[in-house]
């Protein structure tokens, strides 16, 4: 799987890509993460990148020809699944993509930044809007990392051991169950004796349970979907 | 404010903030993120911070010592409003829960990794738990990133124009107008010739009407909310 990168900010990715599972991925070949720098593509002596939107209003616009060339240049070398846009109004990010989108070749992702970037890019190479969650970012970075982060991982191979993920939250749309490790006592704090027990139907049970009630109460609309 | 960051895998935080509008907001003094090596706190001569799970399992937690003595620390110092546990089966972070949090003093986030934390440290320490969005992460340092971007983004002064984060995506629970910047025509497509037209009164009912129409379209859910 490889994934590129645009970014008007290129310098917030190269932490989140530098340590832990993902940067084993990378070193592992496993996965490929290309970085592009958007102000390589901009225009004239200032290597303009953005612009004033039209109409007015605060905050600046990414603008289409920089978009454009990079675009262009990439497709030149290979085809795309997907080019993703990060934005606001596009459609929730889940599991449910992570799972799709970790079975892909080749993905492009697009950082906005500041108001966004030109509609007409969007018209005219995105075929994918991507939202990963109800709030504001200053830019897409951070949400392109939740991307990368959240379909490598997905990757056979990628993690030690392939029951780790397929236990986690939401997989079977239930919220994971609690936790615990050594001191069997913090504090006063016992851990809960099945867990002790050996007996691992029963803790299998009791994790089932747990599960239930935590997404019964706290997230009933997990339960609620088809 | 001020917030404090947990986390096993500090290196994931060094990009973030080392650039764009947080990095302006932390040279200003607006904001100030202290970012904790839960290692520093590790057991032994190994710094040991995670174990196996009781109960069996894939997957490693992260140990309710270290924790517990780093959140001691920490609440000597100052009075903190929030311990903000980051997790998969918290409530989910929106744009309501970023302007609530700017106006907090001093918050710590705690950064999960691998099959999460001792619940213990959950019912000891942590007041609240926040998910930011429905899929699961390699850890938290994402999560955290998230917080601090979108809540440092709304504290007065760190954006040019005040009206900038004003006229966001879900500040006034529609999703944003497309936005379009030179040139006018850009490979045959047009830009609105409204936006061109310099009718101020006339642009903002195009704009209205186009968030409107969008979040009808793609989000219906957010027009339905009390």
């Amino acid at each position: 799987m490889r994934i590129d990168i645009i970014s008007a900010a290129p310098e917030l990715l190269q932490g989140p890509f530098s340590a832990s599972i993902v940067a084993r991925a990378l070193k592992a070949n496993l996965a490929e993460i290309h970085i592009h720098d958007l102000r390589e593509y901009g225009l004239g002596n200032y290597r303009q990148i953005d612009d004033y939107q039209f109409g007015g209003g605060a905050g600046m616009v990414l603008m289409a020809e920089p978009l454009d060339q990079l675009l262009t240049e990439l497709h030149k070398n290979r085809t795309y699944d997907d080019v993703i846009y990060l934005t606001p109004d596009g459609e929730a990010w889940n599991q449910a993509s992570a799972n799709r989108q970790s079975l892909q070749k080749n993905l492009i992702l697009i950082c906005g930044h500041y108001k966004g970037i030109d509609q007409r890019i969007r018209d005219l190479w995105v075929t994918k809007e991507v939202s990963v969650g109800d709030y504001v970012l200053s830019g897409g970075e951070i949400a392109a990392c939740i991307l990368a982060d959240s379909i490598i991982r997905l990757i056979p191979g990628v993690l030690n051991n392939a029951t780790s993920a397929l236990e986690d939250s939401f997989q079977n749309k239930l919220l994971a169950p609690p936790v615990y490790t050594r001191p069997s006592n913090f504090k006063g704090l016992e851990v809960p004796k099945v867990l002790l027990s050996g007996n691992f139907k029963e803790i299998e049970k009791w994790r089932d349970q747990k599960s239930m009630e935590i997404t019964k109460n706290r997230r009933p609309d997990l339960l609620k979907e088809e």
